[in-house]
């Protein structure tokens, strides 16, 4: 491949486009990779679609690799199919639905579980024919609330869908595990920096699922990992280390004390501070209980339910809801208070809650036998050296507090601080939710029909393409990975000799050793030049100029800024080494 | 590339599917390339996407060696673009519209002359930017009022179209020029059987459109071939030769007979030929006058147009559309007839039209000096020999005679027929339509902006799938033409002994050798194995069965049926020659 930039459909930009933020958005555009067509949808110019192809191509050759077969779904579907599993209404806004002229109802593919799931059920019937992984990769749509910074997050996109089929948990697990390998391999290749974690806790009962993020300070996720480990999971996964029991031993019985004007956490520790009680007290000594309200789903019943946690931690939504789940979870109002009397707003205790039979879970620091200040279900009044197991039992306890930079990482390793990610992979153990929507059996080897189990998996393939970028720019550019490059050499003739026709002649002979060759040819500027490869970021440079009068050119490496004269007959064998091909 | 259909994601059908009427359709659901998702949707399986990346892999090659740039525009596209040129409300209910969630109207792409159009305008400004070529190959979609034949017409489909921008009517020419080349080479890679026709006259200032026509009997369109030359046209773009001004010499005067009963051709050419007029007539002879009323664009008033015509000629209805395009043309009613009661319905003559100034244009074969027998403008009158430029002149020709079989070639070389194809390629000068409504303009070397100049070129990916096949299959199956096959080989194991060992050893071979190779290495009986091998139509089969006791395999080749037995250590040569690599 030699490309010549005196054709090349590409005009580089000076400036940031307006609507731009993050960095791969403002470099996209102003290496001429995109170009914005509407909110959220971009097209891809000649320079942007070689990057997107090279992504696709090393996602097909790992999922080749791994066993998948390649297939190519529509992303025109029919209503009834995303009715069977309810998520024709789920989807709720993101969904871009549309009527064909006969009134019949349409969706635009957000992903294509429904389909894959009819597909093989259409095929397949016996035990014999499992295991399957089929894969995809297409455009996909999503009609995203704030589509934002460029192709990170737009609303029609591409991605590789996979789904695996198999006939029992230890075929999922072994499709799922032989993903996740696929999936190191593919973002190793593509030059990631990334981290594998938890999507959910799995405690509730849900299915392994692991996202991959590229670590990036302008990322949507955010996760923690540990300072002294690997370790790294999404805020909803960190499962806070339980203490042992310990023995109240001293502690002195619990009593209640008078403590007016102290509904809050802070008023209430300067209170205790000044009140001469012998030692000193702090946030983290005392017992906060919040409330909340939860519905299964199917009902209509709303009920209560009391967190109790150290006073210095706050409880975070996000884990709430994940750890609740499937239930649904909402903040109390006054009508909750007006409706149960026995709730003092501000001194709430344990004891109000388990007399009244409030379901009561509590942070896994308030372990057996630590003590804490608590409400005494008065106004104005506390309860100190309340022991947790010895003057009150809650119903059990609950990890959702938040997750704070300095907490200990659950490993046992180092300490946990917050990090910010780009989602660029899901895996997903789906289990039999699809198979069961549209039953889908397999005849086992006894005769019987077996529900089959699913497995799906995707890669933001445009957006991956934005992640590598987060992380690989420098303030002149883009510096790409050689395996998603547009090219591997960009040669630049500058001078008003035979420089641009020396160009030619190299890059003709580079792409004649294998390698792929942009030459700039075109009549501009050394500085306008200059920029633009920088700005291009292609990993290794040509710069044919003033030095040709002595025999002698430049050999540029884009990341490491490095730069070396080369006489002209050893030009070639340089670059074709410097590429490492 | 080598495949093992024991866990291949295929599954062979021995029926038709019940809504398949066409052998492509049939085939590509039978032999497991496609199925069918929604109407006029489909999805690819494994071979099927294997083959659609064959076919798009040659247009590819063929658009960049012609200078195409290849680009990738989104299918989400805002209303606003298409609201310039007027085709939002064009299109009809062809064009998929759809909202988004803050109620903004989209549509799903389903050409992208508005995009390009737009693309370009942004980032070229000067004469010397031209000429450009921009492609794509994407899914495109229409809402087909009637889709049909599988893939043939579908909803949801793939198409390479590109874009040519130059900045001068020569510019255009070369870039239609080499698109024209480019399309040869590519479907005579793809071993089709085609025609290239004018699409339309260019008579009425239209710009030149080549049409692309796969031959078959099940095609949609209708064209015409010379039993003596190369020449094919469409309908529509068919020229009647001209004859010569003739001197009407010996023609008698012309004189008015009562001819009772005789409002049509039939009955008229029955009344003289039994009126012993001293001549035979035919239909062919008498000259008929067909009433329609045309409205140009923008005006709310239609005017009524005679055609003359021989009387054994019907008018096309479409030729005379395609003739008079843009204006409109309907049917005459009762009520024209009433508001001009000139016109004695069915002897309805030039002079009462004439007299009237009715605009009257006549069929090329009306030439001046030839006689006619036509109406008398009275009823149950009809007028003999009446000579077309001494007893009447009409305002000028129109070729829109229905075109038969037996016509003359307007080449001169031997005689029309008709005969059917499938549309798999379009170029289309389209001139300044486009840039005329973004208002592209370039830098002219003058410094005056210069209007730029567009084409249009289209080619049916996924139908080109389907149009190969019903070029090429027989009752057996599909027979694909080796440079869009799935594999070059299919190695077919049968028997109880070793045979499926060594045929995927020979696979293994044949496989480091260079070629893509399918074995079927599945647990099936022979017949199984070698109907499925005819139904899924791989150009080179060998079949390690009975024979390998002796030492011998068999090669067939699928197009000739040819069998050969080979011993089994020549077969890698035998068959790497077979495949002619």
């Amino acid at each position: 491949m030699l490309l010549r930039m005196s054709n090349l459909f590409l005009r580089t930009l000076r400036e940031d486009p307006a609507d731009a933020e993050v960095p791969s958005h403002k470099l996209l555009v102003r290496a001429g990779y995109v170009r914005r067509a509407a909110p959220g949808v971009y097209s891809w110019l000649p320079l942007g679609k070689i990057v997107l192809e090279n992504v696709s191509r090393v996602v097909r050759e790992e999922m080749n690799a791994m066993g998948g077969q390649e297939v190519l779904l529509p992303a025109l579907l029919p209503k009834e199919y995303y009715e069977v599993t309810g998520r024709w209404e789920e989807y709720g806004d993101t969904l871009f639905r549309l009527k064909d002229r006969k009134g019949g109802d349409y969706l635009l593919g957000p992903t294509h579980e429904e389909l894959f799931t009819l597909l093989v059920k259409g095929e397949y019937s016996s035990y014999k024919d499992f295991p399957v992984v089929l894969y995809q990769i297409q455009e996909k749509f999503r009609d995203e609330a704030r589509p934002r910074a460029g192709i990170l997050r737009g609303r029609e996109f591409h991605m590789k869908d996979s789904y695996s089929f198999d006939i029992d948990d230890e075929g999922l697990q072994e499709s799922y595990d032989r993903h996740r390998a696929a999936y190191i391999r593919i973002f190793d290749r593509l030059g990631l920096e990334y981290v594998i974690v938890s999507a959910t806790s799995g405690a509730m009962g849900g299915s392994a699922s692991e996202e991959f993020l590229a670590v990036a300070p302008t990322g949507e996720d955010t996760f923690v990992r540990s300072t002294g480990s690997g370790y790294a999971a999404n805020v909803e996964a960190v499962r806070v280390p339980v203490p042992e029991a310990s023995d109240p031993g001293a502690v002195p019985e619990a009593r209640v004390h008078h403590t007016p004007g102290t509904a809050t956490i802070h008023t209430l520790v300067d209170f205790l501070n000044g009140a001469d009680l012998g030692r000193d007290f702090t946030e983290a000594d005392t017992l906060k209980n919040v409330l909340v309200k939860t519905r299964v789903p199917g009902s209509d019943d709303w009920e209560l339910l009391a967190i109790g946690l150290p006073g210095d931690r706050e409880v975070d939504f996000k884990r709430l809801e994940a750890s609740l789940e499937p239930a649904e979870v909402a903040i109390v109002d006054e009508a909750d208070f007006a409706a149960n009397p026995f709730l003092v707003k501000g001194y709430i205790g344990p004891k109000a809650l388990i007399d009244n039979k409030v379901r009561y879970l509590v942070d896994p620091r308030v372990a057996t036998g630590t003590a804490w200040v608590t409400g005494a279900d008065e106004a104005d009044h506390h309860v100190i050296d309340l022991v947790a197991g010895r003057d009150f039992t809650p119903d059990g306890t609950i990890d959702v507090a938040e997750v704070r930079d300095g907490d200990p990482s659950p490993d046992g390793q180092g300490t946990l601080y917050t990090a910010r990610g780009i989602e660029i992979g899901h895996i997903f153990q789906l289990g039999r939710k699809y198979a069961d929507a549209f039953q889908v059996d397999a005849l086992g080897p006894d005769g019987k029909p077996r529900r089959i189990t699913m497995g799906s998996y995707g890669i933001g393939v445009s957006r991956a393409v934005a992640a590598i970028i987060e992380q690989s720019h420098d303030d002149k550019g883009i510096v790409w990975p050689r395996e998603v490059a547009p090219a591997d050499v960009h040669v630049v003739g500058t001078g008003k000799g035979n420089e641009v026709e020396e160009a030619l002649r190299i890059g003709g002979e580079l792409e004649a050793r294998g390698l792929r060759v942009l030459v700039d040819d075109r009549k501009a500027a050394p500085g306008v030049k200059f920029n633009d490869a920088e700005l291009l970021g292609i990993p290794t440079t040509v710069i044919v100029g003033r030095g040709l009068k002595e025999g002698l050119v430049e050999l540029r490496d884009r990341a490491s800024g490095e730069r070396s004269d080369v006489a002209v007959e050893e030009i070639v064998d340089r670059t074709v080494a410097a590429c490492g091909s």
